[in-house]
């Protein structure tokens, strides 16, 4: 059972966040938000999400035609954004992630249309755990869909054809389709609006 | 930031359960986890999901036909199931959630390829903030996407025509769909087998 604070950190103090203090994001905490994160349930264990994380000016750029408008600033002024993806092809891993059951990787290699729904719905579910994790250390969140994800995925993951002056340093093989894009890193609580009203109980909720 | 034990009780020592000691989940805690979860980010502030919590075992008994014969027992003896599900009309919510841009509401009334990316990706976000909460608050989970979600609509959503016999006694309008089901409970840890295998970070996350 978590405290009241920490419960703050997580859910009832935490916001979204479009401006950003003037502190660096190392990559020792990107690792160790992968390192709670990837604990977090997956069907059949089959962790589909990929994450790119965009540290560097270079990397951002990459990502800038892609952005609806509105999300320009935030994001190029963000330390780090997250691109959250999934990899179509997660069912290659599942020997070594669902050793108990050799037979699931060909239940999904026979079902394209299964394998997108549990890519998609689990990355969903990964970038979640991404967020709360990225919390839990102290860091504050701005997730992001307003953005072209045939471009970011033609840009980063190969979904095109081949392209000249990127080496194709990851994910080569045009398996992997972006899902949505978080922003990282400690936000401006000062640049804050107020915050936005949420369903009651009675309007989200049903006891049966 | 969050302690050593919290991080163990949302991510590291955190488990699925198919065995749940004789314990019951009150109402008061289903509440208190939707208070927590609603505070999650979302689209536009959308908050597309819904959900419906099985107690008894009449709510139980019309959820069973639609589970895959592996999902029974674990669900059947769970203290309560959760439908995770997402209203298709979330945009008439837009007013009230949304209220500084009202033109928000008519840019998803008229794309409803949107509304329904927009639905699933969010209300799997939101299947996770519940999981997170839940254990926050001490409940274990097990999340399952084995069942027949057509099944579960037409059952509990309506997506059928009118059922006789049954009140129509929440979300009457048919534009719920179900997402994923998840059982909460108190886990019997006695009946965990070994935890199965993560991937590295250099497998699923790239650093630019």
């Amino acid at each position: 059972m978590l405290n009241d604070e920490a419960l703050d950190v997580l859910f009832r103090e935490a916001r979204t966040y479009a401006a950003w203090l003037d502190k660096p994001v190392s990559d020792d905490v990107l690792r160790r938000i992968y390192e709670l994160m990837k604990w977090g349930p997956t069907s059949a264990n089959s962790n589909p999400a990929r994450v790119v994380f965009l540290r560097t000016l270079r990397a951002k750029e990459r990502l800038r035609p892609a952005l609806s408008p509105g999300n320009v600033p935030k994001t190029m002024s963000a330390p780090v954004t997250a691109i959250v993806a999934f990899d179509l092809c997660f069912y290659e891993k599942l020997p070594k992630l669902f050793p108990h059951n050799p037979a699931m990787r060909d239940a999904f290699a026979n079902a394209p249309q299964l394998v997108e729904t549990t890519a998609k719905r689990n990355s969903s579910l990964q970038g979640a755990y991404l967020m709360i994790a990225a919390r839990a250390l102290g860091l504050d969140c701005g997730p992001i869909s307003g953005f072209d994800n045939a471009k970011v995925d033609e840009e980063f993951f190969s979904a095109g054809k081949e392209r000249e002056g990127f080496d194709q340093e990851f994910f080569p093989e045009g398996n992997v389709r972006s899902n949505f894009i978080c922003n990282l890193g400690y936000g401006d609580r000062s640049k804050l609006f107020p915050r936005s009203p949420r369903l009651k109980f009675e309007e989200a909720c049903t006891l049966l």
